[in-house]
C-alpha cells in the first residue's frame, strides 16, 4: 500500500500522515529529509519531533531517498517519508545531475517496495508565478514529481485545514 | 451551526458566505475585520460593502474578535465574519502577545456561541515558500488557525472559482 | 459542452485537457495563447507542442480570444484553449481597456459557441499575498475571470498532481 499525502504549508498534512501511520497498526519508521541548515529549520525539525510518537524508529536522509527506502521498507512495517519537498530542495542545491538521478531512482524503487509507504509533500504551485527563476524551477520540478508519484501510489490525499480530500483510492 | 469557508484570493468565498447567510433565513450581522489602511484596501472594503445587502447589521472589529462574537452572536441570528486572514494580519502588526491572546480567545469562545456563525478566511499556503520571513510567519499562523477553526466547525467548505467543495459536514 | 479545467503550475491540467479532447472523439483544434517572449517561454511552448498529437489543428492567438473562438468553434469539433492565464497576462501588458473589452467579449461569446470547448487556466490565488501590485492585480483579475468562466461552463475540474477533482458537472 502506497499513499501520497499532499497539502499546503501548515495544512495539517504531517499530522494526517502520522495518524495514517498509527492507524496502520504496524511498526513505524519515520524518514526525515530535513537538514537543520538554519535556526528556523532547526525549530521546525524540533517541533515535528515533539509531535510524533517517541517510539517510532527514525532515519534521517536528505538526499539518497531511494536507497534509504530500499534499506528500510519491510513487509509489516510502515515507512513515513516527511517530506519530498525538502528532499527536492536539497537535491536542487546539489545540482541538476543529482536531482535527475535521485528522482529517477525514486520512481524506479517505488513499485518494488514492500510494506506500507506514506509519502508527504508540499503543494507549492497554486500561488502567483514566482519572480525568482530558481523558485520557478523548484515549482516546476515539484509539480512534475507530484504527478509521477501520485501516478505510482494507490491512494492520494490533499489536506486542507487539517481535512483530507481523497483524490485517488484504488482498492487493493 | 458553525461554518468555516476557506478559499484563495478572488475565489468567490465571500459571495458564497453571503449566499449561505441569506439562505439561513435569519437576520444577518456582518462582522468586518478590514482596516482601510491604504487606498487599495479602502477600495476592497467599498466593493465588499456594495456587494452585500444594505439591510444587514454591520460591526467593524479589526482586533478583538472574540469579544465582538460574544457581544453579537444570538440565537436565531446569523453572524458572518469576513475575514479571519485580515484579522490575523492586524494582530501580527500589533505583536506576538496580542496574537496569542486573541487567537486563544477565539478558540475558547467558538464552542459557546449561539446562532449561525459563518467564518471566512483566505488560503495562503499553497504557493512557493515566501522569501520574506514575516510572510512565512503569517502563512504558518494562518495555516495553524485554519486547522483549529476547521476542527471546531460543523461544516467546512473550500471555494475554487466560485464553486464550493465540502471538506467537512457533520449533521447537527 | 463547455469544460473549464483549472489547476496549479505543473499540476497536469494541460495533459488532462488533452486527454479530454482525445476522449471527445472529435477533430481537435488547439488554440495556443502563449507568446515566445523569452527563452523560458519558448521552451515551454516547445514542450507543450511535443506533448500533443501532431495531427491537431493549431491556432495561435495571444489577445483576440473571443474572435478566434467564434472563427474556429464548430459543431462536431473540439476546441482546446491553453491557457486563459497567459491570455490574461498578455492583455494586462497591453492595457486596461483591452483587458476589459476582451474579457467581456469572451464572456459574451461563450454561451453562443457550438461544439466541445475546453478552457484551461492556472490557479494563482492560493499563495501568500504578492508584494508586487501588478501581481496582486493579475491575481484578482484571474480569480474574477475564473469565477465567471466556471459559471458559464457545464463542467469544471480542478487538477492536483495529475488527478482531476470535479467541482461542477451539469448533465446536458
Amino acid at each position: 500500500m502506497k499513499e501520497f499525502i499532499l497539502g499546503g504549508a501548515r495544512s495539517g498534512k504531517s499530522a494526517f500522515a502520522q495518524r495514517r501511520a498509527t492507524d496502520s497498526g504496524l511498526g513505524v519508521t519515520y524518514l526525515a529529509t530535513a537538514q537543520a541548515g538554519d535556526a528556523e529549520m532547526a525549530e521546525r525539525i524540533a517541533r515535528h519531533r515533539a509531535e510524533r510518537p517517541g517510539h517510532w524508529a527514525l532515519v534521517e536522509e536528505p538526499l539518497a531517498l531511494a536507497a534509504a527506502l530500499r534499506a528500510h521498507a519491510a513487509p509489516n512495517r510502515c515507512l513515513l517519508v516527511d517530506c519530498l519537498t525538502l528532499w527536492l530542495g536539497n537535491l536542487l542545491a546539489v545540482g541538476d545531475a543529482a536531482l535527475a538521478a535521485e528522482t529517477q531512482a525514486l520512481l524506479t524503487v517505488l513499485p518494488t517496495l514492500p510494506g506500507h509507504l506514506l509519502l508527504v509533500s508540499n503543494e507549492v504551485g497554486q500561488g502567483i508565478v514566482p519572480v525568482n527563476p530558481l523558485a520557478r524551477r523548484f515549482r516546476d520540478e515539484a509539480g512534475r514529481l507530484h504527478q509521477t508519484v501520485a501516478d505510482r501510489c494507490d491512494r492520494v490525499s490533499f489536506v486542507i485545514a487539517g481535512l483530507p480530500l481523497t483524490l485517488k483510492d484504488c482498492p487493493a
